[in-house]
């Protein structure tokens, strides 16, 4: 992480934010137009003073006495997050079943994450189509990257496998990799590096049903 | 959220405890049986401070100069996390791609978190065995979950089946729930919910990728 900015936002604040464009996007959804910054802690579960110091972080949004504008508030957050009316092209690698799990989650090609293509060492996947895109061969990769600007490759592979795709990845000049081998792989330094870590939910889940009382 | 006793414990801190223990596991595995506070700090991304307070929340570990024997942190963590010598008994429901995904990952078998039934309405999934768990019609989850005690069971099904597949587990007296479906589900008072919101980490990448000044 640079550190040269006194104004550099927090990675908890970043990571607020899109749980902020969920819940405005559910209050627009139920046509709620405006909330009061009360109203908005406790659907959301920030308290009222938080969610004032992290908006005030992109110049803050609520007006005294009025509260936020759910429309306007979402659109500045999601441009934020997403950039202005702008889209990723996203390759998966690793087409087994969470790739083909992730080519057909919709959801993601709303916000303008277009998966345009999708590699496997198998055999047997290469040449299906998932969601309309076809799987091609791990091996053309490379070469792929070079005749395509990809913003965001996605590894979906086994661990053994996830350095070495995460290392193509780099020198291929992707911006970002959203990383669900679990295993810490190490990327460039103009690379972002994003990890899911699917079993951290699970050990929370577990967590409450071995301590209910702090639940 | 009840909110019954003073000494109740945060979800920011319960959420910070998997990290631990997974950064403990990776020392462990590097045969690092001793580290300062300074040094997890580094490796962890939290403030000593920070470590120490969250600690102290569950008796505090560390020795003043000593700093913290690895393997017992990350013993008593995981006891704290998962109990003691217990296991899980988890369904899935759902068992198209990440629904087969889930039961594929064996990181989970590991931690004590077994799948012993899988769910589907589509005729095709119904009968195929994943990692050696038989996929069955989920017409019988009703009486599977009557003669069954299933501690946790997983949502994998689209948005639209997802608060029906709720309610049938919350009435089969499942202790937790994972759901992975896109859409907030409504769940009894008893069973603890927690919802993977793979958008988030995306959105996180998403934003950085747009201000790489705050990486």
């Amino acid at each position: 992480m640079s550190n040269k900015s006194t104004t550099r936002i927090s990675n908890a604040v970043i990571r607020r934010l899109p749980k902020y464009r969920r819940y405005l996007e559910e209050l627009l959804n139920k046509g709620i137009l405006r909330i009061s910054s009360k109203d908005l802690s406790a659907s959301i579960g920030f308290t009222a003073s938080q969610i004032r110091q992290d908006l005030n972080n992109f110049g803050g949004f609520g007006q005294q006495g009025y509260g936020y504008n759910v429309k306007e508030l979402y659109e500045q957050i999601s441009k934020i997050i997403l950039g202005k009316n702008r889209s990723y092209n996203v390759i998966i690698v690793g087409s087994g079943n969470l790739g083909q799990a992730i080519a057909n989650y919709t959801h993601f090609y709303r916000t303008g994450f277009i998966v345009n293509a999708m590699f496997d060492v198998n055999p047997r996947l290469i040449g299906l189509r998932i969601n309309d895109v076809q799987v091609l061969d791990a091996e053309i990769m490379e070469d792929y990257l070079k005749s395509n600007a990809v913003d965001i490759g996605i590894i979906c592979t086994n661990k053994e496998s996830a350095q070495s795709v995460a290392t193509k990845l780099c020198q291929g000049n992707v911006k970002g990799i959203w990383n669900f081998a679990p295993i810490d792989i190490v990327v460039g330094e103009n690379v972002f590096l994003e990890n899911v870590h699917l079993s951290d939910s699970l050990h929370t889940l577990s967590y409450y049903i071995n301590h209910p009382e702090d639940y």
